[in-house]
């Protein structure tokens, strides 16, 4: 059951980028599973990748691939991570990359590979390359809907945003696609994302505007703590509105990040929204600290906790396990008789113990709600810090126990 | 249900040592939740205590004692944590040690108080004094086995383990009890254990022999990676064996040492074996480390990844998933390729993917196992380190999503 999520928002086009998707049958026979992207020549890419050291295979590939030509291509499969792989792996991207090049009469360097699904498996390149005719049949500029449903593995809904800027050198469109659900955590997790933006923007400042839209949403998301082999965002600039952001500091640019950091957490919290299991989208947003990385450090450990998280699960505000958390998320000389805690607007943590006017009433009410901010002040500084995560369900436990059977 | 514990061995009496429990009604009535241990004069105590920022009014206080004079008494309450309550949680703790000293005629600052149980209630501090007398008229040498079953909270069986050692100036007895069974995790965890000794020894070296002992068993176990409030180790030496333990070198000291060690291994991994809604004993060894904390980084990550448990609560030999922790284990410059990972004695993943002999019926059969190893050679270098951890099931979260409704 996803939480406050809707179906997908009107997803604009982008002038100069066609989806196409289709079904291999990769894992399940009839389920669209196989998406090719296509970029218009001259547009500029912009990619994070999975900072595991286990990386999968297409995403050595897609890195080795980026460095070499500007992509034109962008494959996807689900079913299959094709991590965990060792060379064989490598050859079978390798294998599916020259397949659609070839089709396409593009060189293979100039595909960039993407899966996801089971690890460990050997990726069925046959299926792969058969499915590709029908793959590219399909591309169109409106392709966003169904690529945005073929991308998926254990989401329960599919994933976009969509937006329009009107800028002084005329309107831009940003709009993107992602999946989650499970291995989520900072650092870019199972998580695959593509956007596509008509601006034109060189390639310094697109990577700049990727990164620092990531840092505040893909890399602020956990489910599990678990990151993936294979987590990657792409940001597709195609240049066919005609609108050229070339100067970092000015309106336009300013604009355009602000729109993509926009998108980029309306999708990361639909990935924690749709998360395994989730009953509640819960904020832990943390203030009042020293530095940034001492708020992330407390967010993650209270996100991360198993305790904190069934707690959640129960609707029950066990605020104790909160203090616990943030009593042991490294702090050393954390003075705790300073610390608050809120859920939502209520005050339940102060001085060490429970609030003076705390009621288990109040209390209980904001934590049976479906989104919950808990909301953390150290009293020692003007940093801060937000992550979102989900709670700790029976049905996290069993998808994660039944998905390879 | 617990792995491989059977009922408690012979708890072995420790001369100048008495345990006395009895029903104070602390949480649930009728429920043995106070026990009371007398410390005949001239015994030495060491003890550590949990390092979370939030630690509970009776760490404060014990810790407090502890400097002062010679402890007596060990006043432990189940039921409640006396945690997360402020100024009022340390007046409460200290009024239960004189309610205590003045019945047992000693100075309060001679009572070392400990609790456990839910966190953020304030502690009935009535119902444990009106507890004390027949606590008292309970005391008794022989009074171990019901202590184990009196500071239980979410455990499901009591647990104890008890040696005889023959030294060279004589026999020496060592008896321990311990409690776990949720927010466990190294830096002591919710866990409480006592432990007793008829052997004499310098205060130096019994402290450094409980530090030592301690590191590789109780900070080495983890159930879900949350610290307690309330975690506290307590090694009491009487002396009344007249053995005199006094040479950090003599084989009498290192015989003892490595006794000591087996006990204290021998009730934490009892405490993982009870872990809450556990349904397998994992053993996560890793070695070919450069160093042992790498070892440990990497060990624990596997241990805490929830994606790691429910796999193995399914007994799904999910090598991936194995695989995906170490890389996130913060090796940076982790060669991937050299990396082994067994399942017990058997290969399951090298070279970055699937070991090449590999058959899903061999690995499954061994990850359905009770008891299972999972084993990892990084390849670089010789150092080692081995946790004890708990897989994640439906009752993992029914159990803490239930616990204070």
């Amino acid at each position: 059951m996803a939480i406050g999520l809707g179906p997908l928002p009107e997803m604009l086009p982008v002038n100069g980028f066609r989806l196409g998707t289709a079904s291999a049958g990769v894992k399940t026979p009839g389920r669209q599973d196989l998406v090719v992207m296509e970029l218009a020549a001259g547009c500029r890419v912009a990619a994070v990748f999975t900072r595991n050291r286990f990386c999968a295979a297409p995403v050595l590939l897609a890195r080795e691939h980026l460095q070499e030509q500007a992509p034109r291509y962008l494959l996807v499969n689900t079913g299959n991570a094709n991590a965990g792989t060792g060379e064989r792996g490598l050859r079978d991207a390798r294998a599916c990359c020259e397949a659609l090049a070839e089709r396409a009469g593009v060189d293979a360097g100039q595909v960039l590979p993407f899966s996801t699904g089971v690890i460990g498996e050997p990726l069925p390149v046959d299926r792969i390359r058969a499915g590709l005719p029908a793959a590219l049949a399909a591309l169109s500029e409106r392709g966003w809907a169904e690529a945005a449903a073929g991308i998926l593995t254990t989401d329960t809904v599919p994933k976009g945003a969509s937006v329009r800027l009107q800028l002084d050198g005329g309107p831009v469109t940003i709009t993107g696609i992602a999946k989650g659900a499970g291995m989520i955590r900072p650092d870019m997790a199972t998580m695959l994302a593509f956007i596509a933006t008509d601006a034109a923007l060189p390639q310094g400042l697109l990577d700049q505007a990727l990164r620092d839209a990531v840092r505040y949403s893909f890399n602020r998301i956990t489910v599990d703590g678990d990151t993936s082999t294979n987590d990657a965002c792409v940001l597709v600039a195609t240049g066919a509105a005609g609108v050229n952001l070339s100067e970092e500091g000015s309106p336009g640019y300013r604009h355009f990040v602000a729109a993509l950091a926009d998108v980029c957490r309306t999708l990361a919290q639909a990935i924690i929204r749709d998360g395994e299991g989730v009953t509640r989208f819960i904020t832990v947003a943390i203030e009042g600290g020293a530095t940034e990385s001492e708020c992330e450090a407390v967010a993650y450990t209270i996100a991360h906790s198993p305790l904190v998280k069934t707690a959640a699960f129960a609707g029950d505000p066990n605020w104790g396990r909160i203090l616990a958390a943030i009593g042991r998320a490294g702090l050393d000389d954390l003075d705790v008789n300073g610390v608050r805690i809120w859920l939502d607007d209520y005050l339940i943590a102060e001085q060490g113990g429970r609030a003076e006017y705390y009621q288990e009433s109040e209390a209980a009410a904001r934590m049976a709600r479906e989104e919950i901010t808990i909301r953390v002040d150290l009293a020692r500084g003007g940093a801060e810090a937000t992550v979102w995560t989900t709670d700790f369900s029976y049905d996290y436990v069993r998808i994660n126990a039944e998905y390879r059977s």
